[in-house]
């Protein structure tokens, strides 16, 4: 398998976690250009309509794109240790959490970043009154996880999940925006220590 | 179970949907003022921190939001008819396609109306620009969906998934933004015309 990759950005890091927490090796990885446009050439559209990174391409040429759909074919071809949850309930609130997480915090993240600072302007029509709001609805998730994570230690509930690892991935392209784990969320920083322990949060 | 359920919104038509298409019955539907803001309120929080609809509330009093959650939900606890894959690699290009239409697709229509129409100015800041450009981005997935439904009979591949449930909620709601399947579109024509002879469509 390959992945293609590109080294700041929080999806790929998503998928190189996943990887790594479920042991998985041997994955050649591709450094992806995104600030010079390397995804935008018509090589890259083949394995992504859509020129966006991460991509893991299967052995027999097949290209899945999307983190959450990576996330669910490495559970599948490795099931242990599990990431998604164990049973229909486990299940559905690891999907949740990892949704939820993906569209409340990332996405307006992302939104922020690229609409405040034209960063990606060659290629999209920055608005930044817009990025100001999407930054304002990030930090508004914050006070969401310090209740989740007071009452659980994990995200998704009492068991370690990919919804940890799109969380940690997330809060952490946050400081691009200048999004900051402070003293009011102590659950967050609890949980954010516990996460840079693991060897995982270097991949 | 309960649905708690809105009928004009797309996300918990693809939660009746994918209810209807796995033959599930029994499921007390309620239905949401959204207009109103009956999810505002802290009833509703409750069951949903985010305060949107769908949500699956079980037996045991587990609300499960996010309708890729409800769909995984589903899945689980009924896996025939499957629709969201049989292997590993159909998992993941199911997840995939489901995934990118609800970004590229469902979401830009949704800020397109949201933040043209200021539909919902009561409780959100609408950016009119940036509703405008959401609405090209939702108009420029077409073509990349035309260019799958021309190579495959459905739109996750070979199989009904729940990327054509989420596709069909997300194209009929693109109505609210003049968003149309026109003639430049004969594959998506075609595919449509299969979703509305299913006895799932009207539900």
């Amino acid at each position: 398998m390959k992945l293609y990759s590109a080294n700041m950005a929080p999806n790929p890091r998503r998928s190189r976690m996943a990887l790594a927490e479920k042991g998985i090796s041997g994955v050649e990885m591709i450094d992806i250009d995104l600030a010079g446009g390397e995804n935008l050439k018509p090589e890259f559209r083949e394995r992504n309509s859509l020129a966006k990174v991460p991509v893991l391409e299967l052995d027999d040429g097949t290209c899945i794109a999307e983190t959450a759909a990576i996330y669910r074919y490495l559970e599948e071809i490795q099931p242990e240790p599990n990431l998604m949850g164990r049973d229909a309930k486990e299940k559905a609130l690891t999907e949740m959490w990892d949704r939820r997480i993906d569209n409340a915090l990332l996405m307006p993240i992302g939104h922020c970043f690229q609409h405040t600072t034209g960063f990606f302007k060659d290629r999209m029509t920055p608005v930044a009154a817009w990025g100001e709001e999407a930054g304002k609805l990030a930090a508004a998730f914050l006070p969401i996880l310090e209740q989740q994570l007071q009452k659980h230690e994990f995200v998704a509930g009492d068991h370690f999940s990919v919804a940890d690892i799109t969380a940690l991935c997330s809060l952490e392209f946050g400081k691009v925006i200048q999004l900051r784990i402070t003293e009011d969320f102590p659950a967050i920083q609890r949980w954010h220590a516990q996460m840079k322990a693991r060897p995982s949060y270097t991949a």
